[in-house]
């Protein structure tokens, strides 16, 4: 069974995913250590565990738990690095664009006037995204200038200056549905459809986006391990667009996937999945 | 003389030390391809040059400047992981930790409940620091509770998760100044003192501390050089303590150094060599 | 029994205080019209009552909820004007100030340099406050001006300029408690002390404070009274310090005061005293 | 000349205004206070001045510095009380509809919910501020639902309340330009048109909106001397829509105008109409 394996599951906000992972380990016989960050105190000293699974839902508290565990030597999955490189939207586009994996065409504006700028060179319709964030949000459609003046007027009321630098990307017309497929060391489990909300542009399953299984076909699977390996992720999902001549374009990355969608739409135990993959790991 | 290599030189607020690298470089003939990233869009297409040397004061805007130019296959110095690395204090310990560099003892607290272990952990008096910030803003010394649970209440007002992740290390008590350090490549440049002003127990220049040389002995050398091959940067200054028993602690590390006051206390043309050294890894 | 009285209760996050106003109005037979102003919006148009009771906790929306009422003919309790009287800082002292009532020696500094010489002219220990804000949150006692350094660099990291404003006061080292009234139209309820809790300094019950009972006195009553009447409110509690010398300061007033330590303290049943008088003064 | 009168003038931001105001009183032989309130504090005792005239650019420094004035018994213009009533649109809105002043159709959403409901009720094309800003700032035009959300997402990371208040208004198409008065005690100085500039549909002079005198008849006279009286201030500006019928609704007051474009277009020395009124009014 577990192998006298130990695993630690950090994460901020518990979800539905952390419980399935928390069962999934009991029923291999895995021994997990549960750390609620927002309760314990990080140290840089190593906690009695082969491997640290890292699930919370902030980025930067992925990041700063993987960080600290490395630091004391422990294993963390997703590292520090990829939880980064998926995170920050530039640091994903900088990744694929290294390697030749084709996504979205992408200019980025660091104030008011080089966004300007950004916008004029993609063109409208466009996408201004800042790099960090989730669930779509604070993503805008640009249709005309005046809207886009007022997207900038309130990214500089944030106090973050992330807010303030705009990811200006081709508005690419998929018809209303993007792709998910959710990757698992080097295994693509599956590949599903996120069919938008009426009332919203956006596709994600938290703005109401409709979880459908899709065909994994071998173009997905190499598009998506190409991704996976070039940011550096061991588990991840990874956003894809279907081009109307049937070619496929990197979108986003998540480094710390939500899968509630994912198991609904295609009934695979990504649970089981991603604590059997830590085990076949955890003792190199 | 320049050999025909071709430098961009990135930039969003321009300080004395971006015109001293400039007029540096024009001395030593390089062309000088200069970007103010307020102004110009970045996108992922190679300029016309060898190498990008990043001199942004924000360190996101430097961090996302290096990415796009990587992603377009442009060297840039330093790589947006090593900024990553020296601009983020939690990465910084987290690489220091790994190879044995020491640091002072630290807990880090990701939201106020295990903040206030992280505390009860390192003891009074600590200092709280986020993991983002330059020139020493918001760096709090805490000597009592009631102090330490103002900080926290004004840090949860502030938009940026960031700002809720608190560093919490053991407050060092230095006589009354600390060490730098500035590496360029292979070399540590020289060592200075950093004074704290009176009324204030931060060294930062920035804050009114002042710079004086220091002998740089065989030890420095050594860490400074340690830390920087750590952290995978190429151009850095390193914050040293110098403890009672003589050893030293690494405190921080700045990835996109201010280096006016160096160059007073040390007299060393730090322009020059970082031209010189860019010049010299241009080609390979 | 209710006379066919309508009144409105307007809230946003319902507190155990709501709920017991409207057990009280139903007892009263008063017909209740319940507007929670998060999923209602409000128009300039007068909702079929009497009187607006207006209880929400944010003090702005209970200022605009106040002052849509009275743009459409509506009496609202308390009106937006003492709401705003009561909720900033600096304008309730300006009214205590005109009316000769005793407060705290204080100082205003709308930027980080007029703030020094504030706290120069009091002197140290001092109390820095934003001029808006409830349960004591972001009030910092200053101590030394390493400490008030930091709390201008934390205010001015808040995208606020309500939070750049200082209100520097006296620090006045009451025992361990501080006195609160309760105030119903011209009567003063009852008053109670609030013991400051170990390890804060703040005696808010928020914060642990624990309220016992007080014996108001007429010097207390009269201060009280007066305060109110300074405000223009109805419905509001009065905190007052009580000196080494046996005479009372006003300290701040609360323009949609909790009561529920109130009620624990002093027995006495809040909601149905200001239901009584709003069914006294809701037909003029 | 001055008549021994003595005028103080409180400011954060010196403008043209300012230097004008100043030339002014001295022109009229009075004496003048100069205070800076970034660097003086404000205490609550009378500085030797008949009158304070409060000319901060942040709404907050100019409630602020006429409140302390006024709490040491000196009369400020405008008083604190109509410079939150000009300053904050939804008071604005209240005060008029109490008055009978035309005025845009207007909801308030006090949180994302009731917002949504204020859109619906108002309908598309709307118009959404926030209660509190100036030179047009934040202020949307919502052409679809799309947008309403991406602009309540940005309203919500903005770490102030007031962001999140929504003042929906119908969105009124007038031609190109909309019309501005300056009323000083009981005059109305002048009116002015101000041209939208090119890719801005608001009429802002910050926007690049280009002022032109305007015919000054009766019923523009009248609007703007009702709404004054109805905000309870001396000195301000009341922007006007033209209706296609003919008839006037206020739009917004300011409480502390700034006057060059006005200057410019109607030739109205404003500053010695400003030093003048205060002279006649000062020793009531």
């Amino acid at each position: 069974m577990g192998n006298g394996v130990k695993i630690e599951i950090i994460y901020d906000n518990p979800r539905l995913e952390e419980k399935l992972l928390l069962k999934a380990a009991r029923i291999s016989g895995v021994d997990v250590l549960l750390t609620n960050v927002k309760q314990h105190p990080l140290r840089f000293e190593p906690p009695d565990v082969d491997v640290s699974l890292v699930r919370c839902v902030s980025m930067y508290n992925a990041v700063h738990s993987a960080a600290v565990r490395e630091g004391a030597g422990v294993r963390a999955v997703n590292s520090s690095q990829s939880k980064l490189n998926a995170g920050d939207k530039i640091l994903t586009l900088s990744h694929m664009k290294r390697r030749g994996i084709p996504t979205p065409r992408t200019a980025v504006g660091l104030d008011s006037e080089s966004a300007h700028k950004a916008l004029e060179y993609i063109g409208l319709p466009a996408v201004d995204k800042p790099p960090i964030g989730s669930w779509g949000r604070l993503i805008a459609l640009i249709k005309d200038l005046s809207s886009f003046n007022t997207i900038i007027e309130h990214r500089d009321m944030i106090a973050n200056k992330l807010m303030k630098t705009h990811v200006i990307q081709e508005y690419i017309d998929i018809p209303n549905r993007d792709i998910r497929t959710l990757v698992v060391g080097d295994e693509v489990l599956a590949a599903m459809f996120r069919y938008r909300r009426d009332g919203d542009w956006r596709t994600n399953v938290a703005r109401g986006g409709v979880p459908v299984m899709a065909y994994l076909n071998e173009e997905l699977k190499e598009i998506s391990l190409k991704a996976a390996e070039a940011i550096g992720g061991e588990i991840l999902s990874v956003d894809v667009f279907e081009m109307g001549d049937g070619t496929y374009l990197v979108n986003e990355i998540n480094g710390c996937p939500e899968f509630k969608g994912f198991i609904q739409a295609t009934g695979v135990d990504v649970a089981s999945k991603i604590i059997n993959y830590l085990l076949k790991t955890a003792r190199g």
